[in-house]
């Protein structure tokens, strides 16, 4: 048995391939070369679950999504102390490439936009710091984040360097006011590598995700980042992530994200999911057009949202064994990833034991869910496994598997 | 047995009673008048239990706490388009009396600030409704949030009438760009009376918790406000309810909230818990001095944080009772709420019965959770039950009650 | 023989007649019923000669050309200090609407603007003044600047109180910082009757050309304004007259100026003329279309411009007749109005005497003066009169007098 | 007989010795080591007469004052069109190191800001010229508006570009929006080369002198501007000289003036006289506080201001020799520049006549000029010459000459 999440991600990656507009990055040749039909997206559940489909393991450069989890690494070096009292957490409320320096402190309002982010590269590691081992810091955490070896795109970074002038006028500004310190063009270069490490949807995803747990990497079990970075690193990026339109996204999608010129972008909501995204087509703010759609598709179909109520208790699923029955116990609102949760229980069961699902503590199943339990339910009998509903507060009526045939009913 | 929460908010508010910073709104005598050492404040919790401590019966005017509710109200009246083609939702990073209009659309930026707020008023009920049917509707949909028939306080809202020159200007330009419609100064008075509604922490939490259910109000069961307004009105409070200083309060505090220049402040975190505070001085930016800080607290003492981990399951506990033995089982995080509801279950349970308390499913316990549990378990002895305690992952080390006895421990 | 001078301007005006771009300000049906074609010009020089062509003796509303002179009322009544603490002088970058406070001490930017025009209305006469002595001063005042007596257009100020949002919003603003003081719907009517008195481009020609005397009127000969008033009046024009495109104009026209929505415009060069010009067309800027452009042309051709190299010694001429000859003596750069003082001097000798025009101090000719002293000439022998050149610096070569025929050439 | 100009100015120059406000630039050693109690001053009037006292002979590096004469040179070497489709012409309300960019064509506002002024070097002699011939270009332009070779301080030139941060910044980002060309630390070299001549303030006098006069300077008789381009500059200089100040400035010195950060400061009326002042304290906006204070001396002493009546015609004096006596008739308002023209002409005038002074075209004299006058009276009386005063409009009552005697008087 499959689970039908990955089929569920094609079939919204589908819905949006027809959508071709927007334009590929064009300031760098090597930004522009890029095959713009390219669309892929990756799911990693804060119980370490990747899920992925389209171009999943094309790698991209990352580009400004290094902001956020830059930003994690210096507060780990500096402390929280040293590094709020260079860059602010205020949304700016104007493109990623302004100024956005508070008037009294001249610290840029938020390390989300360029000035944040080129002063937080000139934060890692610590004061004297080798330029080197600044962009060696952000390579290994990444690459921890990830969970696999990262390498910088040389030829991509090379380019930007020639046509870096917007940075180093930032940086030259920022070093006026004594808020960034060392050689400028040597903080822009190291900055510039940063921005040029390669990932896929999957590596984001993964990223994402350690972010919603917390710190701890779901797939390899590593505390990567401590609590409370974790924890400012989201806030931030809600409240700044998205540049101007930080609270039209909060409000509409509600998943607090972060995009690259290169057409990734992530998100994350604590607790439950880190969210990868890939497609090179810019809209006229600078995110990736199918991208920011993707979002939009995940929040409105699987009630990804922050403020989404029972949205906390979404993936509660519990399976147990006895006397040649595996019953699986769903809680809270039933969408795509308690679903699939109950799919992957059952893919660890006995396959020689029917199946009990047990919906007694389900507040509602959202359509995606239903669409989810009754495929995976249909998938199991066609393993050849006896399968019974037990739905006291009849919260998924007339389940129909699709097939005009229905599972058992219990009490 | 009595629970020990409001114990621990006594402690809150004695540990900030020596706060005299800050000074009480003084330009209109009615709020000049207010008894500046006055502090209170109230919890309540998605599943609707009220915890109270301090001045949580005294009466004051919600002010500018009105603003996130009529502009529920308004959502569900003229649904959300008409209302966003109308008022913004980004932050505006400016004072609350600021003009703060988008360039292009002339849109107040969000419905927080005064022209935002303005604008909302004049939308309520419907295009062309009686002006006494707006301040009415707004009147009957606070009480129903509070739970109770809340009035005006007519000597404060004739008094600011007086002396209302800045929403008369914000009213006017309004008016002048056709974002609000109808006549200038009733609009500004049935603002002025929105305002001027008497409410009571308790009303305030209960409100907020309201939203936090998803619109379900969780003392009465009543659906004041359907799913989608509860979630857009805790967004735009968390990316516009605190003004010029949104981006900090969601990085330190980390749960939407918003102020009223009486002394009042609500707070919500989705799922779990309604927050309202009182107390008259304020600080520079117009906040509630000891609200802000009562606030901190919280977020720090109970990990109640937006994005903090695992925040989300932090209330989980079930109670069974069987063969002379009331079993309480806890999961997730242990913190306040969480061990407060153990005890309400217990409560609740035969008093004849022994407890067994079980963490197995515990991940941690965080200091204010340990001292609640070990309280608690304190006061159940006390009222002559045995205890025993279940912890085979060790979460709960050395659980001295207090007064040097240990429950004792299973398996 | 006639003055060449309004020949000139009738053709200045023939030159714009087939331009009909912009439109007539419609947001009340007084102004939008205005003629659109109608155009018309009037100079009054510093000597007080009023040259006028085209549309000169139509009458219409002020607007915001009364925005200087009850500038001027204001400091005369109240004193500079008084007058400068409640509004600034400096340019606002800003459209004529806005608010354009200065950030510490909230006074509007400048009485250019609708909040500094608002604040001086209020000022005028004194502290307590009744409200219908600030409109009658005005109104007496502009009254003796024109050398008539003007009226209030009861129609059009009745139109535009019924849509005066905006200038409540600004009075509303201004009396909330405590700038402005009084009843604000009765500041606002007051400044709405300054606005709507009728005036003619003689009118403007006059009022401004008292202030290029330093405050005499030049028809009346009355000392209107003192010379320190009219100084101040004639700087703030210069830096702030024009709104956002103060600089553009100073550089490219170099005439202190004002505009009025109903198409009205005036402009000043000290010591030389006041310049009053009507079209109600508007640019999208909201200045008179085709007024802007008789400025331009009028800097060009008669090399009209503040920072004119000899601009300012360019209408020096004197006469004297001995032994049957009139002598006339020009000094400086001769262009139109050095020319048509010639002339004038010229009506007003004995017609018997022959005619001596010495061109020794004269530095250079434009292009429109040498057309102008040659037309004149021509007009002169016409008379019957004797012409004789002196021109020892050869500063006009080749004067022919139009019709094939020379002046004779003194030594 | 000597003239009394430079004891007059003398006088003004040690009413302000006494303040020592300010403090002396101190962002590189070689500005900081500036001796801080020099001060000094020099008029050259139109006429190319110049008038100097105290510290006049002091070289110090021109710095901002560089801005107006390099935008001089780039206009006249690139046409108006290409260097206003670069730089702007509006005051920019902002502090000299602000970007002020205009928000849709990206200009900066005025060649008066650092932006402005880099883009205006970049644009010097043409597209591809070598950086050095850019230097060379102003260098031999200032040279002939001074009236002498001027050369680089290199000490200062080189400490800098040590801290030429904010400058790289401006240049980067104005390269990064295409305003800019070429290697952008190269521009910024030769831009603070230019700032680093060095001059005296009888230098900026004369140059300020042949903005006066059209771009004659009026030592040399050199024909070093076109006309136009004098009548630019002396109009931004006017709307944009003074930064965020300009309004005030020009209400009240009403001098268009232009500073540098070392202490110099310059000013211009045109027709009229040049001005340079020199003294090393800077006030809070950066410009010299006590040169600040002898523009508003010479304005208030000497009615020099752009807006003040009959100001343009102060200086006219001529001088006669018949029969044993030189008659000198003044014109217009007599103050400082005509007083001292009569000396001139009477200084050059055959010692052996008599002298008579006559008054009859003088509308009235100003306390400054009486002063001049009277003290210039009784030097050619000490000189053993006769003098006669004829005034038969009675402008100077009462003429007694200091000591007790009084001239002739005529008819």
């Amino acid at each position: 048995m499959r689970s039908p999440v990955p089929d569920y991600l094609e079939e919204v990656l589908d819905g949006l391939r027809e959508d071709r507009a927007g334009a590929v990055a064009d300031y760098i040749p090597e930004l522009a070369a890029a095959e713009p039909d390219q669309l892929g997206i990756a799911l990693t559940t804060a119980l370490g679950r990747t899920y992925a489909a389209g171009d999943a393991d094309v790698e991209f450069t990352i580009q400004s999504i290094s902001k956020p989890f830059a930003y994690a690494a210096a507060l780990m070096d500096r402390g929280a102390g040293t590094v709020l009292s260079a860059v602010g957490v205020e949304p700016s409320g104007e493109a990623f490439n302004e100024l956005s320096l508070e008037q009294d402190t001249r610290r840029p309002k938020n390390p989300m936009i360029n000035a944040g982010a080129l002063t937080v590269h000139s934060l890692l590691v610590g004061e004297d710091a080798d330029p080197a081992a600044r962009v060696e810091r952000v390579r290994e955490l990444f690459s921890r984040l990830a969970g696999r070896e990262l390498r910088i795109d040389e030829a991509v970074c090379a380019s930007e360097l020639e046509t870096a002038h917007r940075n180093l006028a930032l940086a030259h500004m920022l070093r006026s006011y004594g808020i960034l310190t060392g050689d400028v063009p040597t903080v822009v270069e190291g900055y510039t590598r940063q921005c040029s490490l390669l990932v896929t949807v999957r590596d984001l995803s993964a990223m994402a995700a350690t972010l919603a747990t917390g710190g701890i990497q779901p797939v390899t079990g590593e505390q990567v980042l401590d609590a409370a970075t974790a924890r400012q690193v989201m806030a931030v990026m809600a409240s700044a992530g998205m540049y101007d339109g930080a609270g039209d996204w909060l409000v509409r999608v509600g998943i607090p994200a972060k995009s690259g010129v290169a057409g990734g972008m992530v998100g994350v909501l604590p607790d439950l999911v880190g969210i990868g995204t890939f497609s090179p087509r810019l809209d006229r703010q600078g995110n990736s057009r199918r991208g920011g759609r993707l979002f939009e598709r995940l929040s409105q179909d699987m009630d990804m949202h922050l403020f989404s109520p029972n949205g906390s208790r979404q993936d509660a699923a519990r399976a147990s064994t006895a006397e040649g029955t595996t019953s699986v116990a769903l809680e809270g609102v039933v969408q795509l990833t308690a679903a699939s949760e109950m799919l992957d229980l059952l893919e660890d069961s006995d396959p020689a034991t029917d199946v009990l699902l047990d919906l007694e503590r389900v507040h509602s199943v959202t359509d995606l869910g239903r669409r989810m339990l009754l495929e995976g339910l249909r998938r199991i009998r066609l393993d050849g496994r006896g399968v019974t509903l037990r739905d006291p507060r009849g919260t998924l009526p007339d389940p129909d598997l699709g097939d005009g045939t229905f599972p058992d009913v219990a009490e």
